[in-house]
């Protein structure tokens, strides 16, 4: 049982979609498919931005479509950084050309529009990027304050909600999010391997107003759209049995209908926070700012964190997280996410924890 | 049934591996399959490359990972253009800020290591790159040759060879190529998403001696090399499910043996070029240049293209492909590739061509 920062478990629907004959990339019933995903992937971003869809690599691959896509050389980005996910927005941008402004902020915790005003030192600039769902930190980053900011900068917003999308509101219109990029292997729980992005029309002009062409081509927006676009012209062989895998995940998304899947998400995130209290364990985010799919605890002293992580893969089943960068060998990330998310692995993995802290 | 450029067919075990549950990525059983699938690619990339793995992308990822990580900014490239993936190669070089010369060749036709010399101009070049087997012409490149030229010109050899791995030989340590992509859903049988790839230890030198980091940091090989080597250190999550299915066809591979399967290749291609020949239709390239996993034919005088390939959907269930850029309307393409080349598929294709011709 997969508990950690993802991959996280998967339904046996998508699976088997997954293992249906392979179709060729331009059949019209694979192309029928490609529309279906389109728009299911528009609801659950909550947007009519027509430029949506999965790109054929993994939560990093769109990260990097968006830097490369939304960036030139010497256009200046400011990046939130308070966790793995950050730091990586901003060593994307700058390999993009771009001049980064880094604002550091404490892990664990999230940003105030404050912090990032004051780090960007009163200046224009074309992008400010945040991560709406830290997965290093357990952190959810409350967006509309950062839209307020990024307008008095004259800036685009990009937000990574790879751990949010499908777990938690993620409103790519309702909030004015420029470009956003996620993954399948955590809230919509299918394998990893694409990365569903979605643009808004302001971001689409300023691709669209470029002189330098995407320093990748793999990533290309602008030929890209030619394929999952009215001309369906070849760029690259899409990732067939994936696209049915996502189209079975989305479709069960949609099927559960996106507030129940809120709810359940944040119930059995609180379910478990509490037993973890009962544990005598701290979860490590102010309550405030607390990711539902993903929960940081701290490891108290004298527990092996290898040892104790091992008990519970051998003897459980079940595998949690370890901490990364300044959290590593101090804390647990124990991931709640998409099928995962159940009263019954609450249980379990409280269960397990209790036996293997004796 | 796919009989075009790709993808091809793939079998049920390949399909049902995919359908495993998703392990964790840094899970010890994961990684197993990991070492595995890195020694079976060795097999049949018949070489000692300890660089050697599949990328997180499609074909064309791989490509972009052979260039973004070779090439410098002011870095000179002689590529081989005589197709779409000649073409895409000096693409991709130009954005990686190489100084690009193409050398134009007929499309159809391979090249000689003289028309390279006259494109080269005689000066020194970092990187000599060319197609070993052309999927929009269905040509063979002869590789030894040319790789006599590279060394005169103080260049590393890269080649293409998404259409030809494990359908025709590939030496990469006997021709003594220093980097080389391909694609799973070619003569491999498994579905797109990955993209293997080989570096030779001077490619890997030459890759330490950058100054510049590679500009994708998605593609990155010197931080993917982290988790695929000793140190297992989190790079982005890999597509698991993807992975499983490549060890599963790779392992029917060695299974069939190589020689075993080129001989296969090899005698159902020429069974193919006998039947069309006795529906008085004529295949493209010459008899020596040929690709046994493709095959191109010119489509007569007064035939429809895509009425005659909507006819073989429909009635035969059997999907062939069209041509590209020269070639459009004017070319089908036939794919005998991996599991597809088979004797059986060798009739029902010249069965619904003499039906949709009659």
């Amino acid at each position: 049982m997969l508990m950690g920062p993802g991959p996280s478990d998967v339904d046996d629907a998508v699976l088997s979609a997954m293992a249906r004959p392979t179709l060729g990339h331009l059949d019209p019933d694979f192309l029928g498919i490609m529309d279906e995903i389109r728009a299911m992937l528009r609801a659950v971003f909550r947007t009519e931005n027509e430029l949506t869809m999965p790109m054929s690599g993994t939560g990093s691959a769109g990260m990097e479509t968006c830097m490369a896509n939304l960036l030139e050389p010497g256009d200046r980005v400011l990046v939130g950084v308070n966790g793995v996910f950050g730091t990586r927005m901003a060593e994307v941008a700058r390999r993009c050309g771009a001049e980064v402004v880094e604002c550091e902020g404490e892990w664990g915790r999230a940003f105030t529009a404050d912090q990032l005003r004051a780090a960007s030192g009163g200046g224009r600039f074309d992008l400010v990027a945040v991560v709406h769902a830290e997965t290093s930190t357990g952190v959810l980053q409350p967006i509309p304050e950062i839209r307020a900011l990024a307008d008095e900068l004259g800036a685009l917003l990009l937000i990574d909600c790879v751990t949010s999308l499908a777990g938690h509101a993620v409103e790519i219109d309702g909030w004015g999010v420029d470009a956003a990029y996620s993954g399948t292997q955590k809230c919509l729980s299918c394998p990893p391997g694409l990365s569903p992005v979605t643009f808004s029309a302001r971001a689409v002009e300023k691709m669209r107003a470029r002189e330098a062409p995407v320093q990748s081509w793999y990533l290309d927006l602008s030929l890209i759209q030619g394929y999952w676009g009215e001309e369906r012209s070849y760029h690259h062989t899409a990732p067939i049995n994936m696209l049915y895998g996502i189209h079975e995940a989305l479709r069960l998304i949609l099927e559960e209908g996106l507030e129940a899947r809120f709810e359940r998400h944040a119930r059995n995130a609180a379910a478990l926070r509490e037993g973890l209290a009962a544990l005598g364990l701290e979860v490590r985010v102010p309550a405030d700012e607390r990711l539902n799919s993903l929960t940081t605890v701290a490891i108290p002293d004298g527990v092996d964190d290898g040892a104790t992580r091992r008990f519970l893969l051998e003897h459980y089943g079940l595998e949690i997280g370890g901490g990364l960068g300044p959290m590593k060998g101090n804390t647990w990330r124990i991931g709640l996410m998409g099928t995962g998310s159940t009263e019954r692995n609450v249980a379990l993995c409280l269960a397990g924890l209790r036996a293997a802290l004796g």
